[in-house]
C-alpha cells in the first residue's frame, strides 16, 4: 500500500500565514540573519533555554523573573537596558551552558506567536547552523511542514527563503509541495548553493546591506554555514529547548 | 547633476500591498495567467475598453447596462450567465473591435481595487503580451513603480513573479531596488528566460497544472509569449483603455 506523502508549504512572510491551516503541522520558525542561527547556537553550546520576546521591556522583566541573560539589539547595537546582542559568537558554551537566554527579536518571535495562534501542531526553529537537525526532525516526524518565513516587517527576505530553499533541497522529495513559493525557494536555493554568501552580497540582499552597514560580515558569514550548531530548537511551554 | 532614480518594488501578493506607500508610484498590475494577457490582447485588437469586475453578478449586470460583451471563467468554463471565456484567443479584433468587454476576474481585479484604495499615483496593466509596452512606458515616466503580481487567493505563483522579473531584467538598471523580492523576482526570471513555459512545466507551477487539467496548454503557452500585444492598458476613471 503506497502510503500519503504529507503536505510542505512555504510561507515567505508573517502576512501570509494566516493561508495556511498548520493545526496538524510542524511550523519551521526561519529567521536566519540572526535570531534562529543564534537560537540554535546557544542551545547547542548547552543553554538550559532561550526564551523568546517581541519587546525590550518584556525582555527585561522577564530576564530579571528568571535571572537569566537577556539579549537583543536595535539598530545593530545592544538595545538599553539589556546585557549581549544577536551574535551567535557571544554564545560559546563557556558563558551559555546552563543559563537561561531571553531573546528579543522582532520578526522571528511575531511569526512564532502568530504560528501559537493559530495551533500549531509543533513550532521549531530552523537556520544553516542547524539544517541537518531540521531536515533529520522533520522526516522521522512525517507529518506535514510549513516553512515559515520571518521575512523583515512582513516584506520578503532573500536568506530565509533561501533557508526554505536548502531544506526542499534535502527533503523536498518526500513531501507534496503544491505551492509556488516552495519552488521559487528551491530554484533560488540551487543556484545560490554553490557559495550562499556570494549570492547575498552579488544580490545586495537587504539584510546583507544592513548588517555589513554594522560591520557584521562576519556574522553574516557564520550564519550562512551550514551545521555549525546540530541541535534541534522545540518550543515547549513559552520556551526552546533542545529536543 | 546626478539626478535620482526612482525607486521599485516588487509586491508577490496582494496581502502584502499594505506594506508600501504607492501614492506617487505607478502600479503594475500582472496577472499572466490569464486576466492581464487578455485584457492586452482585447486593447490591442481594438476594443474600445475593458471593465474588471470582481463578480459573475456585476458582470452581468455592467455587461447589460454598457451594451458589453460579457466574459469571465469558473473553474476553467465560462460562467453561467457570462457569453465568453478569460483566453486571450477569443478575442480577435473581427470579434472585439469596437466594443466594451466587462470581464470578471478575482485574482487580479482584487489588487486593481486595492490599489485604487490606497490611491496609487497610476495604475496599469502587465503581462508577457506587452512586456515591451510596459516597460517603455515606465521608462517615458521615470517615477516610483511597484511590481504588483495578483497571485492565486493571496498565494505568491510562479507566472506573476516571473514577469516581474522581466521587467526588471530589461529595465531593473534605471530604478532603485532595495528589495529582496525584486531581486528573487530577478533570479528566477534569469533562470526561466531561455524557455519559460518549459520552466513553468518543469517546475509544476501550480496554475500551469490548474490551467493544464482544462486542456488550456496553448493558452499557457500564448500567455508566456513576448509583445503578442504591444499596447499600454490604463486605468482610467473605471476602465482599462489603450494608452
Amino acid at each position: 500500500m503506497k502510503s500519503e506523502k504529507p503536505s510542505l508549504f512555504t510561507c515567505l512572510s508573517p502576512a501570509l500565514l494566516s493561508l495556511y491551516d498548520i493545526r496538524d503541522s510542524i511550523v519551521v520558525i526561519i529567521d536566519v540573519l540572526r535570531a534562529t542561527s543564534t537560537i540554535a547556537t546557544a542551545l547547542h553550546n548547552k543553554a538550559h533555554a532561550v526564551v523568546p520576546v517581541d519587546s525590550v521591556a518584556e525582555c527585561i522583566r522577564l530576564g530579571a523573573q528568571m535571572a537569566a541573560v537577556t539579549a537583543g539589539e536595535r539598530d545593530g547595537k545592544v538595545a538599553e537596558g539589556l546585557q549581549y546582542g544577536n551574535s551567535p559568537f557571544e554564545y560559546p558554551e563557556s558563558f551559555i551552558g546552563g543559563k537561561t537566554l531571553v531573546l528579543t527579536t522582532t520578526n522571528g518571535t511575531k511569526l512564532l506567536h502568530m504560528a501559537l495562534a493559530r495551533d500549531a501542531n509543533q513550532i521549531i526553529t530552523g537556520s544553516f547552523a542547524n539544517l541537518s537537525a531540521v531536515c533529520e526532525y522533520l522526516l522521522s516526524e512525517n507529518k506535514p511542514v510549513l516553512l515559515g518565513c520571518a521575512a523583515w516587517k512582513d516584506r520578503v527576505n532573500l536568506e530565509d527563503t533561501l533557508f526554505a530553499g536548502a531544506v526542499i533541497d534535502r527533503i523536498g522529495d518526500h513531501f507534496h509541495r503544491h505551492c509556488d513559493a516552495s519552488k521559487m525557494a528551491h530554484q533560488l536555493y540551487r543556484e545560490a548553493k554553490p557559495d550562499l554568501f556570494a549570492y547575498m552580497k552579488s544580490n545586495e540582499a537587504s539584510h546583507y546591506l544592513r548588517l555589513s552597514s554594522f560591520g557584521l560580515e562576519e556574522d553574516i558569514r557564520h550564519c550562512l554555514t551550514e551545521d555549525t550548531a546540530p541541535v534541534l530548537p522545540l518550543y515547549k511551554e513559552g520556551k526552546l529547548i533542545a529536543g
